[in-house]
C-alpha cells in the first residue's frame, strides 16, 4: 500500500441540502495537499436559527491547515455553493477559480466586502485543466439550473474522480450547455476511481425533463392571459427567465425586471454571454404609463421571501406597480420543503387581491435542475466508477443513493459532513472523523452554532424573558424592593393582579427572609431569585419564564 | 321582504384551514337566535407565535350575546372543529349537540376542563333532529376521515341550509358510513337555499379516492417487510387505522399502540361501536420480549411534532422500544403544508438508524379526507342550491370554490371570517363586518393576537434582548455606572472587546454629560439610554437588539 492518500472530505452540504463545501486531498496523510470544491451558504429559520442573517459552514478545519490548501473550485454560481466564498476568503488565502459566469457572480460578492479583484480566476471548460499541486482539476460543462455549471474532472496520482456538482442530463437546456454522453464516456473511459454524486432527486421515480419543455406551456398561459402578468423563478434559472421574456414578448408584452437579484443575473448572463438575445426590458417607471395588459413581470421571490419583489406585490405596491384583480401571477419554480408558510402566504395575498395564481403543482411550469433517480442510473452507467460516493442531500437521500449504487454493483458510503473518506483503495473507507458545524453570520459577527446566543433568544421566543432587579447595601442588606421588568409576558395572569407586581411581591418577600449567607453570595441569591420567579410565573400564568437576575451592590 | 333574516357568519375557518367556528342565526335584525357549528382550534408555530400553546377563534362577539345562542353543534371530532369547545363552554353557556364518537371525544374534553359530563348531548343522526329557537339541525351522516362526520341540515322560516362539514364522497369508507348520494337527493328536493361548503381540496382536479383502497398498498408493503413495522397516520383516522392493524395482523405481527391520542381514538370508537374487531393490541412492555419482526408499531406523530411517539422513535427509544437497521417506517398521510420541516427531521434521523422510510409520495398509502374538485361539483350538482358559500378553506380555496360555483349558474361570494352574510334573498348579501381574530392559550392565560405579547418574542427571538439598568440618587445624580445584562446577543462584536463593556461604557458616558432635565424626565431618559444601546449594539455587532431600561430612583 502507498504511503500517500487520495481523500475526502465533506464540510457542508453532506447530509443537508445546502451550504456545500467538500475537500480533497492528495498526499502523505495529514500532510496532503488540499483542494476546496463549493463554498456555499444556506439560509436561517425562525424555527432554529432567529434572526441570524446566514448561515456557513464551519471553517475551522480548513483554516488551520490553510498552508495546504492549493485552491477553490466553484463548480456554479447558485448560493449554497459560491455564497459564502467572500466571508472566508482571507482566512482561506487560496486563489478561487471558476467559468466565466460563476466568476462574474462570484467577484461582485468579494468586491462587496473590499476583496480584490483578481480574487477570482476565470478557468476554462475541460479539456482545460488547473493545476492544484498533486491534483489536476478540469471544469467539465454539464447541464443544470444556472448557466455554465459544471463537474470536475479531479486527477490524482490514485486516479481520476468525478465530482458531479449539480446536475441533470438535459439535452436541451435552453441556455447553457448540454448533458453530452459522449464526451462523459471519453472521459470515463480510462476508468473512474469515484464519482462523488448529486443525490437531491434520489427519490424521483421518473426521467428528468427538459427545460425546453416548459416553454409551449408557458407560452401558452402567457399568451391567453388578459391582465397583467407577473411571473417568478429562481434569478439564477437564466435559461427560465429567458423563456419566460421570449413568451411574453410574443405576446406583446414589454418585460419588467423586478428585484436586485432579477437585474444582475441577467446582467451577468448578457456580460459574460451565455446569454444572447434577450428580450428589451422596460423600467419601472416606464411599466406605469403601459396598459397593464402590455405588462410581463419577471420578479424575485419565488419561495415567499418577505422583502423580496413578489412578497412588496402581494402586499400591494413594488416600486410603483400595483396588482389588481384579473392579474395572473405564475410561480415557475418549485417550494423548497420549510418554505411553504411564505408561498402559502403571498399566495392568499394575491387572492385577496383577485388576482389568479397558478404554481407548479400540474408539472406544467417548471422543471427540476437535478438528476431524478433514472437519470443518477444512466451516468452510474456511463462512468462506471469503483465507487460511488453520495452528496448535496440529506441523510436519506445520501442513504437511497449509496443503496442504488451498491445495488448495481458500485462500492459506496454514506459519507456525511466530517467524514473523512480515503479513497485509495478498492473500497470507500472512514479515516477520520472531523468536527464540524455551523456558522452563524448574525449582524456583523460570525457566532458558532453551539455558542448559546440562538438557543438563548429560541427560549426568551418560547417562553418570555422576566428581568430581575435586586440592590444589597454595605451590610447586604436589600435597599427596597426587587423589581421586575417583563417582556413576551401576558399583563395579568390567574389572579387578574398584574404579573410584575406578584413576582415582585413573592421576590421581595424571599429577599427580606433570606438569611445573611445566601445574601453574601451572588450564585445562592440569584439561583433562589431565578427559582422564585420561575414558580411564582408558573402558578400565574402556566409558564416558567427565562429570567436574568441583576444583583447590585452599593458596596 | 320580510323583516326576519337568515344570517351565516364565520368566526374561524374561512379565510384559513383551522380552528372553525361558524355562526347562524334567523330573526330580527340583532336579534336573531344563533346557532354555532364547531368550535376548534388551531396550532401555533414558531414563525408566527412562538411559545403560544394553542390558538383560539375571538369568540368576543358570540360571548356579547350568549344570551341569544341557542346551541352549539360539533360536526366531528377533529381537533380544527373540537378543539376550542371546553375552552369557551362557560362563556357561551349554551348545550352542545354531537353524535356519539364526537360527543365521547368532547366529553374528554369537557372533563379536563372540569365542565360536567352532560355538557355535551349525544345526537342522533338524521331524521332526528334538534330544536334550536327558529332553527332545526339534523345530523347527516357523511364520509371523512374520521368516523361519524356529519353534514348539517338546518331549516329556518328562510329555508333549508346545508352546512357541510368536513366531507368526501367515499362509497367504502371502511370505518363509518359511506356518502349516499340517494339521501342527498332526497333531502334536497324541495330546494336548498345555501350549501356552505367544505373547499379544501379544491385545487386537487382528480376525483378523490377511496379510503379503501389503500388496504391492499399497505398489506403488501407490510406483509414484504422484514423488520420491525412502526406506521403513523392522524390517530383520528380510525378507518386507517383499523387497516394498518389488520394488515399488521394477517402479516403475523402483534400491534402496539403507541402515544395517548392512539389509544384514545381507539377506546373511543370501541365504546362508542363506530370500531368493532380491532385486532388485540399488546403493551410496549409485552412488546420488549417479542421479535422484532412479529411486531407492528401504530405511533402518534405523522406531522413530525417533536414529541409525538414518532418523533421520540426517531431520536432514541419510547417507552423502553428502540427502532433498528432494516425497521420500516411508514408516513401513511399527508404533510400539513407548513409541517415539512419537522417530517424531514424525523425521515432524516430515522435514516440515520438504517430506517427505511416510505411515505405518501407515491400515493399508495394515503387518500385524502376532503373532496377534491370533481367531488365538489358533484355535491353541488345533486344539491342544486341557491347560494354555495365556500368554507374551510384559506382565502385562494374559497375564491377558487366561489368561482366553480358561480360558473355552474349558482350564487356565490367569498366570505372570510367576520362577513356576516345574509341568506334571506335570492343572492348572499353582506349584512355586517364583525371584529374578529385569535386567542391565543398561552401557558394557563388567554391573550389576544395583537396584545403585543408574542410580537415582542418575536422580535427578542430576532434581535435579541439588552436589559439596562441606571440608579439615581435624590438629586437625580447617577449612582455609579450603567449597567447591561444580554442575552442571546453575541458576547463580542467587531472590536473584539466584550459587548457589554462596550455598551456599558457607552451608556455610563452618555449619563455622566446628561443634563439635568433628561436625568428628572424617566421617559425622555429611558428613550435616550435606548437609542444609545442600540446604535452602540449596532456599530458592535451589525444589529439593533431589543432594550428594556430600568431606572431606580433613591428617592
Amino acid at each position: 500500500m502507498s504511503s500517500e492518500r487520495l481523500i475526502y472530505l465533506p464540510l457542508g452540504g453532506a447530509g443537508e441540502i445546502g451550504m456545500n463545501a467538500y475537500v480533497y486531498g492528495y498526499g502523505a496523510p495529514d500532510k496532503e495537499r488540499l483542494i476546496l470544491v463549493d463554498l456555499g451558504v444556506t439560509f436561517p429559520d425562525m424555527d432554529g436559527t432567529p434572526g441570524v442573517d446566514l448561515i456557513l459552514p464551519d471553517m475551522t478545519w480548513l483554516k488551520e491547515r490553510a498552508d495546504r490548501l492549493e485552491a477553490v473550485f466553484i463548480t456554479h454560481a447558485h448560493e449554497d455553493h459560491v455564497g459564502a466564498i467572500a466571508h472566508f476568503y482571507r482566512e482561506l488565502g487560496a486563489p478561487v477559480y471558476a467559468r466565466a459566469f460563476t466568476a462574474n457572480i462570484a467577484r461582485r460578492k468579494m468586491e462587496e466586502h473590499g476583496h480584490p479583484e483578481d480574487a477570482v480566476l476565470t478557468a476554462l471548460p475541460w479539456p482545460e485543466t488547473i493545476e492544484a499541486g498533486p491534483l489536476s482539476v478540469g471544469f467539465l460543462p454539464m447541464s443544470h439550473s444556472i448557466p455554465e455549471s459544471a463537474a470536475l474532472i479531479i486527477d490524482s496520482p490514485a486516479g481520476r474522480v468525478i465530482h458531479s456538482g449539480d446536475f441533470k442530463l438535459d439535452p436541451t437546456p435552453v441556455v447553457g450547455e448540454p448533458f453530452e454522453p459522449a464526451v462523459w464516456q471519453e472521459i470515463s473511459k480510462g476508468g473512474v476511481k469515484a464519482l462523488i454524486c448529486d443525490s437531491t432527486n434520489v427519490f424521483s421515480p421518473n426521467p428528468g425533463r427538459s427545460e425546453i419543455e416548459v416553454g409551449p406551456e408557458i407560452e401558452k398561459l402567457i399568451s391567453a392571459a388578459t391582465g397583467m402578468v407577473i411571473a417568478t423563478t429562481f434569478a439564477s434559472n437564466v435559461a427560465r427567465v429567458k423563456t419566460l421574456a421570449e413568451a411574453g414578448q410574443r405576446a406583446g408584452r414589454s418585460v419588467v425586471l423586478l428585484g436586485r437579484a432579477m437585474r444582475r443575473m441577467i446582467e451577468a448572463a448578457v456580460e459574460t454571454g451565455v446569454l444572447a438575445g434577450f428580450p428589451p426590458v422596460v423600467s419601472p417607471e416606464e411599466a406605469t404609463e403601459m396598459p397593464r395588459d402590455n405588462l410581463l413581470l419577471l420578479v424575485t421571490g419565488s419561495q415567499g421571501e418577505r422583502r423580496a419583489a413578489s412578497a412588496q406585490l402581494a402586499r400591494g405596491k413594488y416600486r410603483g406597480i400595483e396588482v389588481k384583480e384579473g392579474d395572473l401571477f405564475l410561480f415557475s419554480s418549485k417550494t423548497i420543503p420549510g418554505n411553504e408558510r411564505g408561498v402559502i402566504r403571498i399566495m392568499n395575498q394575491f387572492s385577496e387581491k383577485g388576482v389568479d395564481v397558478v404554481d407548479d403543482s400540474s408539472g406544467r411550469y417548471h422543471v427540476s435542475g437535478h438528476a431524478n433517480r433514472p437519470d443518477l442510473e444512466q451516468l452510474h452507467g456511463i462512468v462506471r466508477p469503483q465507487m460511488v460516493i453520495p452528496m448535496h442531500g440529506e441523510h436519506r437521500h445520501l442513504r437511497e443513493h449509496a443503496k442504488l449504487a451498491a445495488d448495481a454493483g458500485m462500492q459506496s458510503i454514506v459519507a456525511v459532513n466530517g467524514m473523512m473518506i480515503d479513497l485509495t483503495g478498492n473500497a470507500p473507507s472512514v479515516a477520520d472523523y472531523i468536527e464540524t458545524g455551523r456558522t452563524y453570520l448574525d449582524g456583523s459577527v460570525k457566532i458558532g452554532a453551539l455558542d448559546g446566543v440562538v438557543r438563548d433568544r429560541i427560549r426568551m421566543a418560547l417562553n418570555g424573558h422576566v428581568v430581575v432587579t435586586v440592590i444589597l447595601d454595605e451590610d447586604d442588606e436589600p435597599l427596597g424592593e426587587a423589581w421586575c421588568e417583563i417582556k413576551g409576558l401576558p399583563e395579568t395572569g390567574t389572579s387578574r393582579a398584574s404579573l410584575v407586581e406578584v413576582l415582585e411581591e413573592d421576590l421581595t418577600q424571599f429577599l427580606m427572609r433570606a438569611g445573611a449567607k445566601t445574601r453574601r453570595d451572588d450564585d445562592k441569591l440569584e439561583g433562589e431569585l431565578r427559582r422564585i420567579a420561575r414558580q411564582s410565573a408558573m402558578s400565574e400564568i402556566g409558564k416558567k419564564p427565562e429570567v436574568s437576575v441583576i444583583i447590585s451592590r452599593m458596596a
